[in-house]
């Protein structure tokens, strides 16, 4: 068993801190629990018997069995002396929302600081935080994100590592609003124990996370060396997806003030993520873009894109981005031209991008997917449909996704607009079609997936699938 | 009076092709303007008495009085003699919507194009078209947009002239469901005539349009220096937005075949959009955001910016990204220090990003807003609300604005996440502050409206706002 499992797959719990008074973080935590953890749960509270309609303990030493995880959230003098009672229970897990340690730059927050690392020490007890919002895991319901304000996102396969609270938080609220399915999000705060390469690692070997997407600032020198080792074995699993914040020195000064992290020169970390097969992005889009197409798309195995559209400017516009991410938009060869010339109007081009054009319905996509389904030489497809044509209905979704299905080729669709547009592209997410509304965009991921498709292909020549 | 603004602001207009049937680009045109247009409708069709209600007339000389607009939309091979009898009954200005032309790339439809530029000549016809989509005008209800499946955006003060047709559909429909307002869009197709030349000479005039949006494959290297020109003369008095398609010779080759464009040498555009003051967006994202925020924010006079912030990453990821912009991210200097720590709890951080916290309530936000406001050394400010924040209520989103009016500098926001998230850049946007949800978009956009800004500065030492 994993050392990181207590932390995301617990048999009980016990809350230190849980109250029913509204408002504050030790109820929040408890309701969270209560609404989805399936484990026993052991609210602690000196001042009552009952919380919520639970049995509330006095102290720990009361509960009657030894709690997988601990969560504590009272004030920070009293940290330590919880932390040392959950080492005489012998938990083994612990997770310290409080904060007022640290990161207060006092005297005395540094030394509370201190002795919660002494006495996770003595007691052999790995720690989460002090200082920070937990872990969100959305299939054990292990639930410690306090803020009430965030919506939940669904169950799902992204795995979230964040330096930063409030944007674990942020983020989690943004995925729920876009239907992206979440594994587990951890933010570890000032992290006197368990950081970013546990969590990797932990994450690596998990199966319910297929991405894992990274927010840091930045990484202990001591531990660099162990990262870039972790990153890498990791990355022949499942592909990892990096935000470095504090790239630039002004960026790397406003880090140290956050979260005092040595954002350090970016070049190395660069240098560093490259050799480790990470996926570096730089933006937030990107960054959700990336985990989007990883999520869905299958490996990109060429660098040639054929483009089928309906407008044809946007032909033009996808055609620039892909050709300035490196990709070749091969002009169609003579048989391919021949066969496309017998099963589409003339008006319409077929010179890549096949231009549909504005009074297209949805069977010569149809038709024209069914030519290129059959092609050595296509190793991705792009799909412009704007629904704004009068000839569109929609009924070319099943198609646009059996043929990722059964070519194993990347699909993905790009449209822009209004409601009709949205509830296309909701139709194709659905069956496993990555759709954009930008074609730069939708370039610079299909270019991420491009790139980590042949650092598979290089390191593990067997493989055919990103999640195998 | 402008030679085009028959197109924009006629009193009356012929529609001839207008037809009762169902699904025919004649009806559907006809719909839009017995929607929208105050001006007098003339439907000709000689298999109707009466269309949609209105008295429709067999010919063009039927008609009791000189048309200002006349609206083609029949087969092609019956156009060039609608246009010469619209020519014959003095009607200056034509949109001809009908394809089968040049586009074809057939010898009868050559010929056919040729004929209509002969007759426009010989009477003195602007014309648009044909094959295209043609205009929407949101002030006068000129609309022969005939894609009904397109939602209608508000209106407002965005002018949009793309050489694609579908493209601008699309925006259009986009434009919409995002709630930004549009004067007047125009798509041209086989252009036989008017030009982007002649539609940003006319939209520079247009007291309705504050930034105008250009799609553009290819200029007509005969109006090349004419095109720099008018530019130059309109981007003084208003931001000119341009998207170039056809970038790489990959592109190029696109849109050859889409509209016979020769996209030529992208590095001399390049030269010439910069030399005549044009705002080059590289992205879709970039065209809307770049276009938002000329719309809200005034001319920003240097290069330090503020960030105040409830989440530190969120701060250090806008610093990297204003700092990579070539902004500057001003260390907060010691008196502005003295006073921030004389408002903030001491657990802030006062080192710009002025870091408030997760614990933090509006209120904090408007007390530092208060001294930024005082402060000569402020450039722009950036407010990042992540309202997942328990403490924030919404209560500063008049504030935000407030500093932004009185203090005439422009003032954004981000945020990210769900409805929540929202509903505070809806309330923001409203009150024209710009909202975002990617930091590194924010500063691209920031980006825009200070090359512009400076531009300005340069050029209008006395301009104080944009559209002045």
């Amino acid at each position: 068993m994993h050392a990181l499992s207590k932390f995301f797959q617990p048999s009980s719990v016990v809350i230190i801190g849980a109250t029913p008074k509204e408002g504050k973080v030790g109820r929040a935590i408890l309701e969270n629990f209560i609404k989805r953890f399936n484990g026993r749960i052991y609210p602690v509270n000196p001042g009552y018997d009952e919380v919520l309609g639970l049995k509330c303990y006095r102290s720990i030493k009361e509960i009657p069995e030894t709690p997988d995880l601990g969560v504590i959230a009272i004030p920070a003098i009293q940290v330590p002396q919880a932390l040392r009672e959950l080492g005489e229970k012998g938990t083994k897990a612990v997770i310290i929302i409080s904060g007022g340690f640290r990161e207060t730059g006092t005297k005395e927050g540094e030394a509370l600081e201190e002795e919660l690392i002494k006495i996770s020490r003595e007691y052999g007890i790995r720690v989460i935080g002090p200082n920070c919002i937990g872990v969100y895991d959305n299939w054990s319901g292990v639930d410690t994100f306090f803020t009430q304000k965030m919506k939940k996102p669904p169950r799902g396969y992204v795995a979230f590592i964040s330096q930063s609270g409030a944007f674990a938080t942020a983020l989690m609220d943004w995925m729920a609003y876009h239907g992206i399915g979440v594994s587990r999000a951890i933010s570890y705060g000032n992290k006197i124990d368990v950081d970013d390469v546990d969590l990797l690692e932990y994450l690596g070997e998990d199966d319910k996370t297929r991405v894992v997407l990274m927010y840091i600032e930045g990484i202990k020198e001591s531990r660099g060396r162990l990262f870039i080792e972790t990153a890498r074995r990791v990355s022949l699993k499942k592909p990892v997806v990096v935000y470095k914040a504090g790239k630039t020195s002004r960026g790397g000064r406003a880090a140290a003030s956050h979260t005092a992290a040595m954002a350090g020169d970016y070049s190395v970390y660069r240098a560093a993520f490259k050799q480790a097969g990470l996926i570096e992005v730089d933006s937030f889009d990107e960054m959700m873009d990336v985990v989007r197409i990883f999520l869905d798309q299958p490996l990109m195995r060429g660098n040639r894109v054929y483009i089928v559209t309906d407008a044809g400017g946007v032909g033009v516009m996808l055609t620039d981005a892909l050709t300035s991410a490196g990709f070749e938009v091969p002009v169609t060869p003579p048989d391919l031209r021949e066969k496309l010339r017998s099963i589409l109007p003339p008006h319409c081009i077929v010179d890549n991008p096949i231009d549909l054009t504005g009074d297209t319905d949805d069977e010569r996509y149809i038709r024209v997917l069914e030519v290129l389904s059959q092609r050595e030489d296509v190793d991705a497809i792009v799909v412009v449909a704007l629904p704004q044509v009068p000839g569109i209905k929609g009924t070319f979704v099943d198609y646009i996704a059996k043929t990722k299905e059964e070519t194993g080729k990347p699909v993905v669709a790009l449209t822009i607009g209004s409601e009709a547009s949205m509830e296309t592209a909701r139709r194709l997410q659905e069956k496993g079609v990555t759709v954009f509304e930008s074609p730069e965009r939708l370039a610079k991921s299909l270019k991420a997936l491009r790139a980590y498709s042949s650092y598979i292909i290089k390191n593990r020549p067997g493989c055919s699938r990103i999640d195998a």
